[in-house]
This record gives structure tokens, sequence and C-alpha cells, in this order.
């Protein structure tokens, strides 16, 4: 069973529209709600696969009985702590022409000390049945910023390896928390203290690193050496989301005690199944299938 | 007590952001989010001028549920519906440097039969105690387009004066119903089947027509003449709303049995508060009372 963690979740609206014009009144062809944050579309995806999952994370106001409501229908065992404060709404306008995404991201809810207890209660409590544990997306607002390392820390004292994918301090104080992985893209890494390569943070934090280079592929380093993997062609749609399934794919390939040089592959052939599908969380299972086999993966050093 | 009719309302999410730019994230400083679409502005609007109103439309799902609490919490009466599909919301990227507005307008719920039904029946009750009937905006999906027609009828039954503020096939069947004044703004106007001017309206529907020029003010023409008001000044700000405050203004001129050109010059002087006012449906008081003995009305023509 692998167990993510959304600390921040959201009712994901995207808008699909022929066209978006700045100043107009625009009619959407096609309006899509459902629930989201980074480690509610790792769940997807992997329940999406056929593996067992449990997603957890925060749920209060309207918004949050929405994001509950949607996770039973679409069938996705989870378990969300009752907050007061309403969980946030991220809009996303989607061109169907060219696919391109304008995003709005509101903060999110302010979440009691409480509350938050509570969420690592429900966490500990799932560790104890759980392979790996995925925590991914920002902090909700009066949460500390080493709440993912609290988090992280909570698997390491139940034996379970953990995957971190989040961004600034949430992810510099999260690898206090002593991650197995971590997944940061480039800007990601930019932003980090001393800008580190993919390589260096990996030494630095003592975890393997796999870093998204877009349409290039992955990257991938651990004690044994650093990879790379890219699909066989380049891939168009929307973006929004491949990085949450390429976590996904690493998660399972963790799970099922795969090296890092044999799940990277998967995670590119994952991602680029996200790619097509235009709704984040969402995966074309069909492509991923046809292109699984043709991705190529070569050792770029023997050691990190 | 004037009378609202908002067939097709919504749950008004503004998102004010210091520059809207596409294919970025966005992250907006201030979220919004009330009860709306034209009729709910329209008694907002009178609500705050301490004008008896009740606003009726239709509720359902969690979007009418979060639309009626608001209400309530407004302290605006208010009678809707329930109806089981859920309503529509609408999202506003509103510039906090210039105030242009990005506007996603979704289409709003399929309406059935019964529920239509259930709307008239409840426009009868309260046309018992009605001076004034505004029935304001679009219609819903499955509502036949002679739809405000039948509520506008209802009211010529109960002896009612009526406005009816629509555009395209809503308000070219609604003229059927016999509003006593229609609030068509200038696109509205060049849409309808021989894109009338106000004055040629006028004479083909039998009603009074007021029409919008945006920054020039308002031209109002009925069986009287023809009369032109404008602003002392150019308002800079959010010019969503401004045609709901104007019609609130007309309203309680009409429920006052006020003159049309002795109305136009508060309704211009509550269009302008309206575009002082950030979000649709507030409008400025201080401001409105200050510019209010300042407006200017002028006959342009004896008869129409």
């Amino acid at each position: 069973m692998i167990v993510t963690v959304t600390p921040n979740p959201a009712v994901d609206v995207t808008y699909q529209l022929p066209e978006v014009r700045l100043g107009a009144t625009l009619r959407p062809e096609r309006v899509t709600q459902r629930a989201g944050g980074k480690g509610v579309n790792v769940a997807r995806v992997l329940h999406a696969l056929g593996e067992p999952v449990v997603a957890l994370g925060i749920a209060g106001g309207t918004t949050g009985a929405e994001l509950t409501g949607e996770l039973s229908v679409a069938g996705i065992e989870h378990r969300f702590v009752p907050i007061a404060d309403a969980c946030r709404r991220t809009v996303s306008l989607v061109s169907t022409r060219d696919g391109s995404a304008t995003i709005v991201n509101e903060s999110g809810p302010r979440v009691l000390e409480a509350e938050w207890r509570a969420l690592c209660a429900a966490l500990s409590e799932e560790l104890e049945r759980a392979s790996v544990l995925v925590v991914s997306g920002s902090l909700p607002r009066a949460v500390a910023t080493d709440g993912c390392a609290e988090l992280l820390r909570l698997a390491e004292t139940a034996g379970v390896p953990a995957i971190l994918d989040s961004s600034g301090a949430a992810l510099t104080e999260g690898l206090a928390g002593n991650p197995r992985m971590v997944k940061p893209n480039e800007d990601e890494l930019a932003a980090l203290p001393g800008s580190p390569s993919a390589g260096e943070l990996s030494v630095r934090a003592g975890c393997a690193v796999v870093s998204s280079l877009g349409a290039e592929g992955l990257l991938g380093v651990d004690a044994e050496g650093s990879w790379r993997a890219w699909p066989p062609e380049t891939v168009h749609g929307n973006p929004i989301g491949a990085g949450d399934a390429c976590v996904a794919a690493l998660a399972r390939g963790m799970a099922g005690g795969a090296s890092l040089a044999e799940t990277l592959p998967d995670a590119v052939a994952l991602s680029a199944a996200a790619v097509r599908a235009p709704l984040a969380g969402d995966v074309d299972l069909a492509y991923y299938r046809s292109i699984r086999a043709d991705i190529e993966v070569r050792m770029e050093a023997e050691c990190r």
C-alpha cells in the first residue's frame, strides 16, 4: 500500500476554452471539477494503474466536501482530516487549440495546530500498512516550514521509505526528514540555496534525486550512479500533472524494490502519458503501454 | 417591495491579481466569493440603499448552497427554488493595477420543467406584495427562450410593472411579456433583429428603453420623449455590475412613481458609484451621494 499525503489539497477547476483572451468574457466549452493537489494526483495515477494507494490530506468548507466527495465517486481510498477553514481551489484556463494553461493558485486554508496533529496521527496509523510514503506539494498557511520533515520523520520511525516532491522552504527544510528520494525540476533546483545540480543535491542530502528535464526526459542520481532516460518522441499536450505521474511511477518502483535505473524508464513513460491526457492526474494508459518498451535509459556516471 | 428574478444565478469568484499573464501560474492577492448573477446584483444594490427587496432564483448543488448561504449572511431577503443540477460559477481575474477583468462565464445548470414551474409559482406569490419586478440576466439550459416573457406575464397579470435586462433571444422573446422598460446596452441593441436604435426599439416594443452609452452616460426613451444624462467626470474602475446598479436605480424610481427623466440622473450616479467599487454588485455610496446632485439630464427629443 502506497500512502500519499497532500498537506494542501485543492479543488481543481479546469476550463477548456478555444481561446484565452485577456479582458474578454469567455465561455468555456467544458468545465471539469475534481480533487487535486500534487499528492492527490499521484494517488489518482496509482489508482488508475491498479496499485493499492490511500490518499491522506485535510478537508474543510464546501471545497473540502467537494474534494472528498469526488474521491469517493472516483473510488480512490482516502482519509482526510477535517479542518475548520475551507480548502483552496485552483482554476486552470486551458486552450483547446494549443494546450497552453493559465493557472490561478489560491494559497490555501489556515490549519490549526490541533488539525495538523490530527493529520500526523492519521499518517502514523496508515504507515503501519505502508510500503512507501509520498509527500507532495505545498504547505498550507500557518503550518511551520518544517512540516514536510515532520511527516517524513514519522515514515523513518516506521521504517517506510519516502519520496518528497515539494519546493522552496518546504523542500529545503523537508530534507531534514531524510526522504529516500526527492524530485525537484530544474527551476526548483535553481531556487535552492547554492543552486545545486541534481548530483550535488544527492550528495548533500544523502538521498536519490530525480530531476525533470521537461521534453528531454529525466535525470536520476543516487549512490550507485547517475542515469538519463528520455521519451521516444516529443509529446504535445498539457504538462500539468506530468511531474505527479512521474512520482507515481517512482513510488511504484520503490514499493516493488526496483532500482532507480529500472524505474526511470517507467517514470518517463508515465510522464509522457500524463502530458497526452488533458487533465492533471489523468494518464493516457494506452499510450503509456505503447511506448513503455521503447524508453531508453543510459548511465551517465558510475557514481554520483 | 421590489422583486428581482435571476433565472441563472452564479457564485461569483473574483481573483484580484497584480498582473494577469497568459500561460503563467498566478497567485491572487485576494479571493472573494459571493452570490451573483445580474438580478442578485440588483438586489444587493437595492439592499445597500435601504430599499425593501426580495431576490428570487434557483439553487442547486454546493454552489447553490454557497449562493443562498452568502445571501443570508449579507441579510438580503431571498427565495431560491431548489433544483437538482448545480448552479454555475463565474470566475473573474481582475488586475489590481488597471482594473481590467477577464471573466469566465459557465453556462449554467439544466433546469427541469417542474423546477421552472416552482420558480413561476414562487414569483406569483411574491408579486402579491411587489411594487416592481426586475428580470435580469441569462436563462439556464433547458429553459425555453420565452422564459423571461413567461415571468413578465405573471407581473402583467398581477398589475406590477416590470423591467427586463437580458440579451439575445431571451430579450427578443421576452418583449412579448410586455415589460414596462428594457435596458439593452449598445452591443445588445446591435445584436437584436434589425439592429434598432433605442428609440426604434421603444416604438416597436411599446416600452421605455434605457441604453447605456458606457462612459457617455445613459440614453432613455419612452412615450414622453428621449433624454440623456451623463456623469460629471470620467470614472475609473471595474465596469462589471454598473449595468445592474443602473437597473437598481430604475427599479427604485419606478417603484416611487418617478418619471424616466427624473430617474435617469440617479441611474447615472449609481452606475458610476458601481464602477468605483471593485466587486460587481457593490456601490461606493459615499461617491454616489457626492455626485448625485451634479448629474445633468437633457431632453433630446419631445417624443420618441
